[in-house]
Formats: C-alpha cells, structure tokens, sequence
C-alpha cells in the first residue's frame, strides 16, 4: 500500500476553532482568526471532542492519493458516503500486467501462496487472450480478481475521518481496510494532531465494545457492551 | 438478472403532490391529502417535473431486492450515494459453489466463453482449496472474480432515480449497469407512472447529450452538445 | 403542534430484518420476506441495535406533516442533512392573519406575554401596510418574527431519526424541537416498536452523556461522561 | 454583506485534474500532481465541464465566512445539504443590539423604510424586555425577526458550489441570497478561474431555462424551455 495525504484546508484545526468560536460569540469569523491564540484553538477543540460537537470539523477536508490497494478493499470504502472519490477506471485502462494483493494469511502459507499466484496467471492470460479475441477491456475485466491492485483518490471532512476511523480502525475490521484507515489516521494526525487526538476504533472513542465481542486485546479492562 | 420492487412509499405520485402544495398553500397537509383530485395530482406532478423543481420527489422511496448481478455491476452502483445498500457479504457468506455473469459480447464467442468458464473452473478450485487450507472466507475471496454474481438490496428516492436513470440508462454506460437501471425504470414506471413520465437517459430528459458523442442511436436528430 | 405520519415504507421492521439477512445469507432476497418469522425479524433487529449494525434501518423511511410550528424549529430542523423537507413558503404564501408560537417561558408570565402579543400585533400590521405599500410579499416577510408558525412535510429514514432521536429529545435540546422530536418517537414507536425500542436521547442509547453536564435530571446514576 | 474567501483546497484546479487523470491512466496519483503541465490542467478540466462529468470537482473545496446577511437568506441556504455551516447562535449569543437587513424595495421607499425601521425598535425593545424579565435569550430570541444579521461560515466543495450558483445565480433567486451566491461565484473565480469558467444559472450553464419563464433580461436569445 501506497498512500500520501497530498491536500489538506490550511490550518485545519484554527478553521475547526473559529467556526466553532463563531457559534457563541458576537464577533465576526474574520476577528476570529487573527485573535485566536494558538493555545485557545487547542483548548476548543479539545471541548468539541469532548461533548462530541462535531459539526465544525468538516470545515477541514483531506484528500489522500493511494494506490497498491485490492478492490475488495475499494468496494467497502467507497460505501462510506460523505465522502468523494475518484478511482483508476478498468473500463479505460488496461490491465495487460496488472499487479494483485495477497492477504497475509496467504502470503505466509506457501501452499496457498503457490496456488494463489497460478491463479493469478491464469487470469492475466485469460484477460490477455479475450482481449486478443476482440473482447473490449470492460468485458474482459469481468475475469480480473477482487486481488486486482487500483489507485484511487479519496476526500473526507475530518468528521466523516473520524466516522470512518471509528468503524475501520476496529480489530473486527477486514485487515486491508484496517491498515488503510491506520495509516491515513498518522498522515492526519502528523499535520491536525489535536483534531485527531482520541480517534481511532468506537472502544478507543467511547470506552465500550459496539460489537460486543472478546475476540480482541483490546477489549481487556474495558466495557463489554452497553 | 432477477430485480423486484419489493417496497414503496404507498401512493408515491399523491405524497410528491401534497408536498409540493403545501409550499405554495396556506393549506395543512392534511387537508391536501385530502382534497386534490386524481387530476391535480397529475398536472402538479407535470408541472414539477417541466421546472425540474424535484425536491418534492424525495419524500417517495422505492426499494428493490436485485439478484444474479455481477460485483463490477455493484461496485459502479454503490458510486450514487444518495441511496442506501445491503448486499451480500464474502466475508461471511461462502462462495462455494457460487455463480457468475457471463457479458454478451463474451457469451455469443464460443472460444472467448470456453476460456471464460475454463477460468471460471479453476477460480472456485482454488477458492475451495484455499478454504480447505484453512485460509477464512474473508481472505479466500481475494480470488474471485469481478463476474461473481452478488445479490443487493436498493433503496432510493424518486429524485436520486431519476438522476441515476440519466447517468445509467445512458447508451454510453456500461451494459450490465444500463441492462439493470432499465429494469429499475420499469418498475417503478408500472407504480409511479407520472414520476417516471420522462425518465431516461439525459439526451432524453434535457434534449442534448451532455457525452458529446456521436457513437449511439439515439443522437439522430438531436442537439449533439450545448 | 400538529403531528402527522402521513406514509411510511410498508412493514418497516421486516423490510429491516429482509435486508440485513441478505448480507449474511445465501438466500435471495425474495426468499427472505415470505420465510422470516415474525419473531426472527424482532431477534434480528435487536442484535443490529445492539451491535450498533444501522445501515439496514436506512430501507424504512417515514413521512411526517408538521404545523403549529416556528421557524425557530424549522431552522434548527432543516440542518439534519440526511432527510426530505418541504416547507411553506413565505416568498409565495401570504402571512396576513399568521399565527404565532409562543414558549412555554413567556405563556406563563403575563407580563412578558402581554408585551410578546403586542409586538405580534405590531407585527402583524407592518407587515400589511407593507403589502398595501406595493411592498413583495418576499420582502415583507422580513418583518416576521421567529415565532410565526409554519408547516414542513419530514421525510427520513429509520436510521436518520434514531441520530435525530439522539440529538434532540436530549434534554438540554432547545425545547420546541424537542417537544417535536418525542412527538415523532411516539408515532414511529407506535407502527414500528421494535426498530425504536431503545430510541432516545444520547444518555439512553449510550449510557453516558455526551453533554458532560449535570443539568438534568435523568442523569442521576448514569455516567457523567466517557 | 460581508464575504470572504477564509480557506481553500490549495491549487484547486490541479487537485481536480490529477483527480480526473488517474480515473483514465495507468499512473500513479502522485506522479501526476507533477507531470502535468498548467496547459494540460486547463484543458482537461474544460473537457470535464463540457462533458458533465463533475465528480472530480468535489476534491476541491471553499470555506466562506459571511456576515451582515438576514435570518431569511441563511434558512434558505441551509436547505442546500452537500455543504458544512457553523452558524452564530441566537439562543448563546445576546441580540441585545441586533442589526437588520433591509430589502432594497423597502429601503428605497421612505414610508415602507420609515415603519420598518419603526417596527425594528419595537422588536429590540421587546427583546431587551423579556430578558429584563428573567426570559432566557433562546425564548426571547422568538420575537426577533426574519430580518435580524446573522453570521455563518459555509463550506461547499466546487461541485456542491456549481449546483448552487446555477439554483441562486437565477434572476428568479431570491434578492439576498442570489446577491450572495454571486459574491462567492467572484471569490472562487478569482483563485480557480478554470473550474468556474461557465458557472452561473442554469440558463447559463444549459442554454434554457429551466423555469420555464419570461420574467428575465437573460431569457432574450435562448431557449425557452426544453
């Protein structure tokens, strides 16, 4: 996997603070801005957290270039709705040589490691040969593998981030969306740490388990449910 | 492809109508539930429809259960966001023994078909034999091909239907897509006819193609771009 | 206020339970609605609340017709984005003769409603020497008070209004929208018990309060914050 | 009114064309932010304005804080969902000595300006009274009018905001907030000019108009309706 925050708002989290400073006070959004020290923005986000208000943080988006990811993966992220998308078309684009994603649990068992791979061959040459029949790459892609690498570009607000970190960080998670969601969660936090301070899975968040499950280490020492 | 409208907002056509006078009437809405005749209902609803005032066609929703579809047809579908989606899960569900769809271009070429369910044969093969390695579901699917068929509960309001039936019954979009936002127009055209009156692709609804090609039928005699 | 659930999605509960079954089931859809036991669909949507698991409750949408409202609601209303409004319109409607809401506050200090009707009135008469000046209704209105009374047509999902439950029957939620807001919960409830069987305030559905105050009553022996 | 432009995606236009590029090319997102030239910025995002195909333009996106605008713009904004606000609250902040906006057709006649003005002093003074009286500003606010100064930060991505100025820019808009819609049409051409090159009503952007009238200047020379 291959990611990398390449937009963000400016000043992510003085633009937070000041919509939020703008909500309970009789000055202007503009006063605001030059007038908020650096440690009341910390402070009022750091309240916004806590009481969960948090409409103004979709003031701040991030856009996020990623490629090296399966369609498996796309499939379930691109169902997260606040949010937009723009995704390497196997409609337009060839997939003569494409490159795949092997799970973890396959890649350290060389037998299903073994059968995998041929696998994949066989469908680079199946794809390859429809095309040579005069099959149009939207048709024959009907024979790519959920494995099959795509880029995609993503933009989330930080509340629709925060959404998404909460159900996607969660050990529960499909592990190729969880790594995803944990690395875009250290590219955000490197440049709006305080924005994303507490986020990470719904137990992180909210100190109990939504899944009501035990499967995870997580869960030691905390509520099981509600 | 099996579709069917398995749920509506009963009376569709009548509830888009008492909206829309309600926002012009000093009426309650109880009244107007009432009061409009069969006729009113119709010629409000023309109305709409000629100014494109459609946010009054929000307040219908129409739910389909749609089965024997491919996931490239669902991974497209799931892009309209203003609509909501259940589908079946490789997660959880085994896909032991499951199906697939054949694209017509590849169906009517005998060689293209053999080397398609040939593929087809080893994908389960070595899906089965992953699984019996002990490899879960959820990274065994990793394998399975775009073509595999999936099954998807729909749900959207007569507003987003009509946007999707100009992007997807477009001769431009892909087949499977177009194949099944036709069968959707169908549909609710037998319910909510005077909704659907002019639904269709956009050369149809805005009287030029918004595509600025010359590669479909449809174009002879219309305005090739604005 | 004046309350009505005009329509809703036929059999929310199963609708509901149908579609979750599909994501986990090999059957098809149509399968579903005709096998599921009424107590199945009562088990099935009780773990889905449990677990958090609301995506499903989006496929049951519920229309209401609201008057005897102020705009000082219909402002605050408005902003749940993920809902169908239909609003009077005072660009088109005359207000000659509107009525007006009065808080609870103020209807119980006669001082303070005697001077609240008399600026009503006052209201009242610009706004028609206005009209008779040539004025435009649509500029007319800006003489209106917060106060005056409207009438909105709702629509949402099952999904949306446990989100819009969680916000606004909170006790410390603006009182009107809240007198609202358990109005709606008390019509839902009524056709689809099960769906909003621990529907409410944040401090209900969680079990602590998001407010971090102290400020009501209901928090007694409840968590004060997470 | 008082607009400004306080935050935006950096190179707005670049950030949209990349976006596009990577739907059509087998190149990673990255290698595009710094291969293409300005020209080819240019012309693609032309080709994706003369084709409709808008999704990209979402990844772009313009936050507004905006002062010195009426109660009854912002109700009206605000129905505009694919959009963030954060606005100044009338039941936190005092209102005692609230401005007002005047409608142009009441401020240029002196009898209609004369019992505006007379009426506005009768609501502050009203106001000023309740609270005397114990009532909380969140109930006083009820007396206050449609015409009272708000403040509001807006965000809107380039998509959402082109749907907006071909609804608002309309010369059958509202005065207020078409007034506003084409002040942030200004701002954002001002720093993405391309992306905003054919934005304006929809008679503009489609050659006829969708509502089907004869009240506008602009109608002369173009088609009707469709």
């Amino acid at each position: 996997m291959k990611l990398k925050l390449i937009r963000y708002t400016p000043e992510p989290e003085r633009t937070v603070a000041m919509s939020a400073r703008l909500c309970y006070s009789a000055s202007g959004a503009e006063d605001l801005v030059e007038t908020m020290s650096d440690e009341q923005v910390g402070k009022l986000i750091a309240q916004l957290l806590n009481m969960g208000h948090l409409s103004t943080f979709e003031h701040a988006s991030f856009t996020f270039a990623i490629e090296g990811i399966s369609r498996v993966l796309t499939h379930q992220l691109v169902r997260h709705r606040i949010a937009s998308y723009s995704q390497q078309s196997q409609r337009y684009v060839s997939e003569h040589g494409f490159e795949y994603i092997v799970p973890p649990a396959i890649a350290t068992n060389p037998e299903a490691k073994a059968k995998f791979d041929a696998l994949m061959s066989q469908v680079q040459e199946t794809y390859d040969e429809l095309v040579r029949l005069g099959v149009h790459k939207e048709d024959a892609r009907y024979v790519l593998a959920n494995a099959t690498e795509t880029k995609i570009v993503v933009t989330m607000n930080a509340r629709s981030l925060l959404h998404f970190f909460e159900k996607r960080c969660c050990q529960r998670a499909q592990w190729e969306i969880r790594n995803l969601a944990n690395a875009m969660l250290a590219e955000v936090k490197a440049v709006a740490p305080r924005l994303f301070a507490g986020a990470g899975p719904a137990c992180v968040t909210s100190g109990y388990c939504p899944e009501g499950q035990l499967s995870c280490g997580r869960l030691a020492g905390i509520q099981l449910s509600k």
